[in-house]
């Protein structure tokens, strides 16, 4: 098999790491030591070493960089152009995962260090190779899961009342939803299922909900929202 | 990078081209002539050369095997299970491409030969490596996209009438639709125009459609069918 030998094509994974945080969507960055693109930020990302599936590679990333184990992680897209790194040519294999904030271990919930982390999603600073690309897709296919699926339960703590849902999914989405309108819709899904619970401190107290186990990422096969 | 040095992954793409011929969904296979699997069909697929990105790798792939040019491709999903090649580690990109029968150089549309041939996509002969997987993923996504997009009029000629459009979905999904649902939201669904011309052959003349331009394959964010 010459023609592989003869490629140096190295692989890595990068890994697009969402979470819901003082009201908004942040995405973990961090920054680079070293040359090309030294000083800049950056998503989390290695080489896939030679005894690991690409999977295991973007959950050693994630737990690397985030703290985080047992999350919901994907497969996004591949992105190889010849030139994306300027040293040699890299293909790297993007991930997203999701994360919901009460999960991440405490010192990366913290404020920003000048290292690493928690960028609003939509408002990045300038990042390294083609990561804003990366990032642009993360978010296209975050909106379309949420407008599809049951994945935002993801980036929910256990139990929720209707309106931190509703916020959740404005605050991903980036537009205002009908409160009338989106009540009936996430009910009628049949995603979500009442807790006995009740969550005081508004006007009067609101129940809490949780989503259902069988609400798999995969499985609302229909349009959400809007 | 001395961990890139390291590595050793090759990596290739892969591309599951998909057409509609003789009232059946199938698949491009390849007979391997060569260790491993030698004698046993596989995807067409290749090495990524150098220069080239992974898309252009895939329609060279594409061209040569099939001959097609300037059809729908996308990338699927990227395969990576560290013992996928007996040889080596490679890792591959998988496309899927969708051509209509139509479209195809003659010798290509042409009977089976012991070298390459088209196969029953949902039945198709023991594969190589990790085929059957890369197969039974791009089926999934094909059927996906079938009920969610236009992607369908890939795989059509250009202009058609509801009773081949309605066998075209009813060969790819493989289930029986009933005739007046799939009309109706065929024609609800605003991706279709009249044409002027009919075909005749059956009880009665029957009117030809073609897509509409702006149907483009990611546009119709709504489930089609069933």
């Amino acid at each position: 098999m010459p023609e592989a030998f003869d490629q140096h094509i190295a692989l890595t994974v990068d890994v697009v790491i969402f979470t819901l945080l003082d009201d908004e969507l942040k995405v973990l960055l961090i920054r680079r030591r070293h040359e090309p693109f030294a000083g800049m930020w950056a998503l989390p990302g290695g080489f896939v070493q030679p005894d690991e599936s690409l999977e295991e590679a973007a959950r050693r990333v994630l737990y690397e960089e985030s703290g985080a184990t047992d999350v919901y992680l994907e497969q996004l897209y591949t992105f190889g152009h010849p030139e994306r790194d300027p040293r040699q040519r890299v293909v790297t294999v993007a991930y997203f995962a999701l994360v919901s904030a009460d999960r991440l271990p405490l010192d990366v919930q913290s404020p920003r260090s000048t290292e690493r982390g928690w960028w609003p999603a939509y408002e990045p600073p300038p990042l390294a190779f083609d990561h804003a690309d990366i990032l642009a897709y993360a978010l296209q296919r975050l909106r379309y899961k949420l407008e599809y699926t049951a994945v935002g339960f993801q980036l929910l703590p256990e139990t929720f009342t209707l309106t931190e849902l509703q916020t959740a999914y404005e605050t991903i989405l980036r537009e205002q939803l009908d409160k009338r309108n989106f009540r009936r819709k996430v009910l009628s899904a049949g995603i979500l299922e009442e807790t006995d619970e009740f969550k005081s401190g508004g006007h009067r107290p609101a129940r809490l909900y949780r989503f259902r186990r069988e609400a798999t990422v995969e499985s609302t096969a229909r349009r959400l929202f809007p």
